[in-house]
């Protein structure tokens, strides 16, 4: 099938690659002439043959609103847009009401798979209403991995839903990830232990905690086996702190992926300021030293 | 090779099955006459060809520690212990020193796979001297995935390296389900997701939380999609505890595992007294309404 | 001087009280006649003499905002309303502008003492303009303990700050009241320790833990030596989750905050979804039993 | 009564000023001759009068362990020990087998009170027979603070319990600690929030989060009002530990006290190793840029 393709960047110039090799027609507009196949939106959808299906793959906030915004102005009624990019789950009812007022459907596309995705195939969830669900089924087959569509794509539910099921996908990477890395520290401190590489490398078949994250640290090894060099500052995305603000209005406990989350704050800061403070109130009723 | 396995119970069996099937030869002793090979320990010891390669298999702790010490009394110079219980690191050294004054040597190894493992293969992790190790080597293939040795074995230092390096990977394994957990937790509460199931599931494929752990979570759904009527009861088998203590001795901060092995705490309080106290000073201060 | 007190429940109700003690002239509004002093809030507006003072003292949300609202329409220039509900600090600039618009002040002041405040005092969080504090000022030397006014009184900051400060108080709360549990219910779980109520009776002088929240401890293990009969059912008033989501917004780790919140969302619950799912795993991993 | 007291340092040498001040006799001994009373434990053992009463106040572990030895082939039958260090409660059920095997009385106190016992008086937590702590109670009541004995003195069970509560206290004071600590980064890090040092003053009286600990928080603040060039390094005594590691012996969850604990690991490091390998895993996933 036809589809346009709005954002080439990292994530959505392998796309069109990836759905290119589908066999599938993609005409992309990126604000960069270099990679876009248009010269702009209106370009887009002139080129774009009635019913049009649209994939916005801009970063989330201001310019997917803007994007959608634009869209609502220049597609007709019948079309179809799909955010796939890392919104906020608020914005897709936002979203859906503005194009349902000019009889344009939305379906929100969580895409999971970084520089991989490429070749191995992106994990996807989607949420909106069945039928356009089901008018770009032919894009997201191509985007999946290869093997039965449920293992790599999903209907999760109503509009919104497809992001957050995305965005809880990576609060439990942050957790994921957290769990690696305390017992990687743990085995790099005990004296016994000579081998830290080897036993992450020999958890890669037959164990309980084999994963492809613990492959990509087995690889992060073979290039650093302790990660000389490495700093420990950690950004985070903004997926980890919308999931925990989930868990709060939902009063679902959510201690790991709080661990996980803070832990990245702390790495961020050169000079706590709490620490600042337990060390100031140490000094006082301990007459223990503090360090200027 | 010719390998003495004590203990034949859901591992150990399994075990002597995989070896078998490698072509190796098993004599089998197990306190239950139903499933042994000889009579007792004694016949085992008997039967072997020096020197003796024997694999302990038996519960950790007391039965471990005493057949390591019956063994120590029965085996001749130039034999060999292999313990691959999940035994605390802290019993290796002293059992390599009792065994030692009779010139026999010692392996610690970490086995992880569960039922699986009689298909998968085991993930085997060892501790103690090259030669003992490399002794070993046609049965730790025989046991580990089919691969390169690397990916499913590592000789991960000193006596107790092997069990330490299990112990951590049970510290992570902690870590990953609670992260799992939560998330499923989340997704559940959500009124717009309709199939978390299904989320699970198309998370196999092309995304970075991909993982045997997932796998097993999206079987679970399968036979159970919303896990109704499974108690919230967690039991702990101990290697949680021992990685937790360990990041307190070496100061190394472990809050996704404190958290994971916490909440299996609470998970089998009925009435939790801390937060009866909470309760109760609410109760207090601010005239609100204790429930009894 | 002279206030309106819109609200007169538990709190409004000894706020009242302390004011008239302090010499000045309150007329209160409640919606239920048998407290009230005036029979609607016109007739409130309409009693007090120009410029006015009219603070609020009903549920946070939509009751102080609609009360705002009302007294935007009854109040003139000049007059001056204090919100000292718990409200959440993001609706104190929406009320402090719709005022500014008629000329009418706007302040905001966290209250914190509970059914203790009206023989104790008041401690008192405000925000706002100084000429709108200080002209409430003898109000605030009413309600606050004996003594220095800055023991008791701050001028925080900008409109909202009060109700900030406030909030991060009530977080600070949950961390404190949570320590305490914890030590509590391990002193309780300790063979050798006999008199736990002892303890912590014995910490509350010369100790550095003492406080008032271990005073009112000490007080319930009175009343109830072992907490025989409460149960862990603890609710969350709402600060403790803003101040979370603030922390979560501006980059600082909570995880003393986190946990004690964590803790009351899971003695809600009856069979936690998340340790049922982690039952689930281990029921597939490790042939262990999972309870139903 | 008469007392021998051996160690004179910070602790030692105030609690003899004291215990002193109240009327009793004490003969204190330390290595330090210039504050010595005596020249040796022997002269000390000598000076007293039997039954003798020897109160050992120096550093926990090997120190006290062997001061403990060297009293038991010094003291006779009747004779009794007090242990008033910062011992681990498990090196008590020692000490007093030693010293009953020689008729010698065994009690052991955990102090608190800093720097500050010496005018304020020392909360104190006994473990021991009944006839002991009736023995040494003229010392007891010498340094606990005035008022009700039971508001600064328990016997709190049986030997060992005394150093159990002592730990358990500052288990909590570590919670207390950093809930306190948390609240101030968030203050300070909110742009409408003007006076962070107020707030906490304005917290001493009438509020819910008021205490000891509050207090020396504003003289910090006094001192150094935004906590300027105060290092986040924070050391920990050992007694924080030794709570986490009864938490999970007894299965009591103790998220606070981790969360606490593990923020101080953290203070001490310059390069968190874990946050090293989150960083290097997310390099990996994303093609996220890693500082080096």
């Amino acid at each position: 099938m036809q589809l346009g393709l709005i954002g080439l960047g990292k994530m959505g110039g392998n796309m069109r690659e990836r759905i290119r090799r589908a066999g599938h027609e993609v005409v992309g507009f990126d604000r960069n002439p270099e990679v876009s196949d248009v010269a702009s939106l209106k370009e887009l959808v002139d080129t774009l043959d009635a019913p049009r299906t649209v994939w916005v793959m801009v970063p989330a906030g201001d310019p997917t609103r803007e994007t959608v915004k634009e869209l609502s102005g220049l597609l007709a009624e019948g079309d179809l847009v799909i955010d796939g990019g890392n919104s906020k789950f608020t914005d897709d009812q936002a979203n859906a009401e503005l194009l349902q007022d000019k009889g344009i459907g939305y379906v929100d596309c969580g895409v999971s798979g970084g520089i991989w995705g490429l070749d191995n195939g992106y994990g996807l969830m989607c949420g909106g209403d069945e039928q356009y669900v089901e008018r770009a089924m032919p894009i997201f087959d191509a985007l999946r991995p290869e093997g039965p569509r449920e293992e790599g794509f999903v209907h999760a539910g109503k509009v919104g839903a497809g992001h957050y099921a995305k965005m809880v996908h990576n609060g439990i990477e942050y957790g994921l990830m957290q769990a690696y890395a305390e017992g990687w520290e743990l085995l790099e401190a005990k004296d016994i232990v000579d081998d830290v590489h080897g036993c992450f490398k020999a958890w890669t078949r037959g164990t309980v905690v084999r994963s492809w994250l613990l492959d990509l640290m087995v690889k992060a090894l073979e290039e650093t086996p302790h990660l000389e060099g490495v700093s420990q500052y950690s950004t985070d995305s903004g997926e980890g702190r919308w999931t925990l603000e989930e868990g709060i209005n939902l009063a679902v406990p959510m201690p790991v992926l709080a661990a996980a989350l803070f832990s990245r704050f702390t790495s961020r800061q050169e000079n706590s300021p709490q620490m600042q403070a337990v060390a100031a109130l140490r000094g006082q009723f301990g007459g223990h030293e503090v360090m200027k």
